[in-house]
């Protein structure tokens, strides 16, 4: 397969740590608690990316599929994925990120739980 | 060993800081001031994970043994490891968490000393 | 070419989330919201950087240049570049960092929209 | 040189994200907005490691001499170091650590500059 010219990164991304906050202080959407999934594609073309969710009593979900176009970047708000299926709120989550180009991917959130917002974020782990 | 179909990751990582604070602030336990080990096991069997504590001026704590399903998840509470010993709070120590096959590991800390939470997080060493 | 003697790091970064909140609070320039990617060169003669941002629908922006001397860190304010044009706020953006010698690149954003700061910080992806 | 046995990890890190906030609140020392590097030792020998901070606008300082004991960590406060000179508050740095085994090294941030505090962290960059 044409994995696209000038692409840069890994096609396979993990984050054991997901967690949406089921509440929110602020006003919507920039302060809304949310996970969000930030890939950049250098590349020349589109790049399909399928997320799967584990969790801690069930079998995964998935996959979620969403596009990156050519030298754009998407940043993905993980509670506005509803195919198959919604994305759990205040339930611990991992994710695997398949892309069929090389892209890089970071993960934040912004939990505004308390009135105060706190943020996370690190890059992803390559495999 | 068979290390199970689909697992991707390492089976050793550290993490050198570890820090559960003392005190919290908010409702029990979604605002307990923890840290969260977060290991996803993306293969077919279930894994054992042995975690063991370094502090600054004793010998290191463990192993601690916890689980994680095939295709599962586990956000494990360090402030609820009670086996050797439980893990002492406000006080500084680290941790290298081996598993009987590849797994991804992040570590994320709620602080909750003050009236507002903050958070961080980062995906663990591989070594 | 001559890489400097001493160099350590990588030429090329890619950093998935960018995003420098569109307002404040506290006093400026301490509290005020922006984006710092630092930037280190332990090597013996200075570096010249190129930073390239990607967004989500439109092409490209820069290269912005900056430059790092030798033995010295530049812990460029994202907010403050304007050359070839300003990083738009509020505006979800990805960077890639290329330097024509071996440097360390970190991300950390402080974001002051609350009354009370939050931080995020990772190093980037080395690619 | 003997590099001890069981130990793990790098020789080399670098942080290129260094700063100590000029002020704080909340009770001290908790509260105290400082920035904290922690060394995990896992090896059977003491380590010695020497820090180098690099600056925008002035030649290196360093190196500071830290210990870490077989089979222990040193979560060491940079706020605390004074010997060449101490740590500038307010002031960007870099950090690159340097031990004669291997250690691994992460590093975290409170701020409480503001009322609430805020903290990130990440794993060092290993050079």
């Amino acid at each position: 397969m044409d994995l696209g010219e000038n692409a840069i990164g890994r096609q396979r991304w993990a984050i054991p740590d997901g967690y949406i906050p089921a509440w929110s202080h602020g006003p919507d959407p920039e302060m809304t608690s949310h996970e969000g999934l930030s890939i950049l594609n250098t590349g020349d073309r589109e790049v399909e990316v399928r997320i799967t969710l584990y969790f801690t009593d069930r079998e995964p979900a998935g996959p979620y599929r969403v596009r990156v176009g050519a030298r754009r970047t998407n940043h993905v708000r993980m509670n506005l994925l509803t195919d198959p299926e919604p994305v759990p709120l205040g339930t611990p989550y991992a994710s695997v990120v398949e892309a069929d180009a090389p892209v890089v991917v970071q993960i934040t959130r912004l939990d505004s739980r308390q009135a105060e917002n706190a943020l996370l974020s690190t890059i992803a782990f390559p495999v």
